[in-house]
């Protein structure tokens, strides 16, 4: 027997993912730098398909990618106030090179890139033929993490695209939030199978420098919401320090107005596979799988040159559309090696004993339902693309259940520790998410450890109820969480 | 007129290239710190696709990506004493977090990973089943350079893929070797269209830690080489250090063999540029190019909706196989379009006026050979698929020329200074490239300013001569020039 996770995700989910990185040979914890972790290949394999899907949605919205410099020199990093207070206390310093030679100016490794992003757009932007202005780029991003760390989830080394867009009035720029929003759904959501509500984030917890933050957050496991890409109004901050300005129409001078997108896709691979992983191990959206389809023939020892010749046929016939391999180790039993493609999240087994061949049939066991079933042979190739095409699907269905079964409304702070407990996501009646709202969130955090995440950024919530914490009437709806 | 290039690549080579950087819009040479360089949308996106054609090539050959962390502990660093003394002194370090926290231990900005990747072979590694281990990452890559930077060919950040593999045996190890040879072809030449020779590099000029090292030489500009990937023979040194140990099949524990791989796509893109592009600009492989053919309807004024149309026309059927574009503005003439596409190294360009209208034919004009011809409407498909197919063979042809006649064989110091001041590669008799040979290096060094490359790693080449140096019989063939 493959050696499977031991601890219930239901019960214990800390120790169930501490097993699932370590038994499906996703990352390894040894490596001597704290909240640094090596990504094994059944991860990266996936990862690298999720930035190519990710880089594609970008290309067709009129994105091109460019590449800047990891280090960012002190002077650039310090222009924005409100900024360099944020990211300050996170930020690793380069200062040295060689034997101990002092460098003359210390360079941040990049905890995010607007301070190198926009120097460059004051040389790139000239006029307003070059609006919408869009660039992406793939990075790795470092931030010396306070919190404690978990792979994928919240890492001191993680890997993300940043889209940063400058446009010529606001309203383009609003537009381009809902484009990112929209993005969001077409990936996270259609492709990596992960539900998710975009909230726009009240004003104490907005991006440092930023006007308005709009993220989504998924629901993950034990009733904690995770925050995964976010989009920012920038407005015109940055354009002011960095002089990012274009020349309108009418001859004048103006500053652009920027927003930045920023999907953390190894975040979004943590997130994944913890929301859709259960007892046995991983399960992952049909198209991110590193091996789509295992073939396992039984009782080698019994027909072995027919049963590898039936295999072969049929990986001839799958690997025209699919990733497909045999598994004919003979020193691995079938047991051990159905729980251990189990374990790595393979979607489909396709197991083929003597009596199958007899049957001319096959056994179909699918990942998604943890179901398997007896098919003819010659139904084969139509069963297997019936599950490739539906795959998917049926995971975002699972997940679907659990989010929209776990937002609980309430009125009233007694209900709403009671729902937070039961491992709720609430909705209720809040004062205000300008900052005239801080202290009632504060609140809700000392008391509840719990954070207010915002309000619906898809639509308008209306309410008449008074405010859960001070009792004024709301002018809002929000959602509290527990949050990682 | 779009602004071209006034530099003469033949005559002023350094001149021209930094020209084509700016001009073609390539990269920014602004951004403040000594040799960090953004690289711009014309860049990026063809040195993502050969990040694609590279990681292709290695999936094939059966290696598998990871990702390690960018940085890596001063004492992992430290353990091979070899490989520390080569890169210590262009080593950036991170001694600092936050506002001036000291780190309890310094970390390397990788310039190589052999000391991450081999730490955790130790883990992953266990017997003779594993092997052979392949893996391979994509990173970027830090390095103080003491000698002058130059965008893409010498940068103190670049873009690299590393493989890094271990074996059984070194029979295996030198297999290997072979692997990556011809990986190279096939990206190096039949991909990115740089003719090159692979030789094994004298003793004195190996990778810091290796046994053997063998790299691609190719001929730039000025006569000068150009390292590109090269690939080590790093035996078990390293093994040793970090415990990388198998259990072979009789049962008792091994080192591994390793080697490891190293293509900097970033310097590649820089050579290819260099390779091909001549005074009007960039020439670039055809599955490289962003945009592979722009269509320009020239006399607007005149029949803008019929050749609109037209346009739109060719456009659609050709854009089933091409990355094609209309370029339609009326503000700028037909003369600065052509000028300015053909910097940007377009493959093909399509011109239609109102007098071809009438002939029902087209102007096509191809950036390989740079000549242009009227097509007739009904052939222009067949007539693109033409230039498509062999666009990039040309390429390949024309450096080849510039390759072959380029090798000078001579048989004295006294022909070998004039064959190098004719910005020849010279191939001649020398006494050895073990250790002993190093003397006769270093004079040819000092009194030529060439090198010694090594001896090629293809073919054996015999030699009845003596060393053009110290005159004593030569043991080998090696080929010496000039290089970057």
């Amino acid at each position: 027997m493959a050696e499977g996770i031991t601890a219930k995700k239901e019960k214990d989910f800390s120790e169930w993912y501490t097993q699932l990185l370590e038994k499906a040979e996703l990352v390894d914890l040894r490596y001597n730098i704290k909240g640094f972790v090596p990504y094994r290949e059944w991860a990266q394999i996936s990862i690298e398909k999720m930035f190519r899907m990710m880089s594609d949605e970008l290309d067709k919205t009129g994105h091109l990618p460019i590449c800047l410099p990891t280090l960012i020199p002190e002077k650039n990093f310090k222009l924005e106030s409100e900024h360099v207070k944020g990211f300050a206390p996170e930020v690793f310093w380069v200062t040295e090179y060689g034997n101990g030679e002092k460098l003359e100016e210390k360079y941040a490794l990049r905890p995010t890139s607007e301070t190198a992003f926009y120097q460059m757009y004051s040389y790139w932007i000239r006029s307003h033929k070059d609006l919408p202005y869009k660039r992406y780029q793939r990075a790795n991003i470092f931030r010396a993490e306070g919190k404690m760390t978990r792979p994928f989830l919240r890492a001191r080394e993680f890997h993300w695209i940043e889209a940063h867009n400058a446009f010529a009035t606001k309203e383009d720029a609003e537009a381009q939030v809902k484009e990112d929003i929209l993005m969001t759904n077409n990936t996270l959501l259609n492709k990596f199978a992960i539900p998710h509500i975009f909230f726009e984030r009240p004003q104490w917890d907005k991006f440092a420098g930023a006007e308005k933050t709009f993220a989504a957050d998924a629901l993950m496991g034990s009733g904690k919401v995770l925050q995964l890409p976010s989009t920012h109004l920038i407005g015109q901050k940055f354009s002011k320090v960095f002089n990012v300005k274009f020349i309108d129409k009418d001859g004048s001078d103006k500053y652009c107005h920027i927003t930045c997108y920023g999907p953390a896709i190894s975040r979004i691979y943590g997130a994944m596979i913890c929301m859709h992983g259960d007892d046995k191990g991983l399960k992952l959206p049909f198209d991110l799988a590193p091996l789509q389809i295992v073939i396992v023939p039984v009782q080698l020892e019994k027909e072995r040159t027919k049963l590898l010749k039936k295999a072969g046929e049929i990986k001839k016939e799958l690997e025209k559309n699919y990733i497909v391999k045999i598994d004919d180790r003979e020193d691995y039993s079938p047991g051990w090696k159905y729980n251990y493609y189990e374990l790595k999240g393979v979607p489909i087994r396709i197991e083929i004993g003597p009596r199958d061949l007899e049957k001319k049939a096959v056994v179909i066991a699918r990942r998604d339902l943890n179901l398997k079933e007896s098919v003819n042979e010659k139904d084969v190739v139509n069963y297997v693309n019936k599950i490739a095409k539906e795959y998917t699907g049926n995971l975002i269905k699972q997940a679907s259940v659990n989010f929209e079964g776990n937002i609980a409304d309430v009125k009233t702070a007694e209900d709403m520790k009671k729902a937070l407990q039961e491992q709720k996501i609430i909705r209720v009646p809040f004062c205000s998410i300008e900052m005239d709202g801080a202290k009632c969130a504060e609140s809700i955090e000392k008391y509840y450890m719990a954070q207010v995440r915002g309000i619906r950024a898809d639509k308008k919530e209306k309410t008449s109820g008074n405010c859960v914490m001070c009792g004024k009437k709301a002018k809002e709806v929000v959602y509290i969480a527990r949050s990682y």
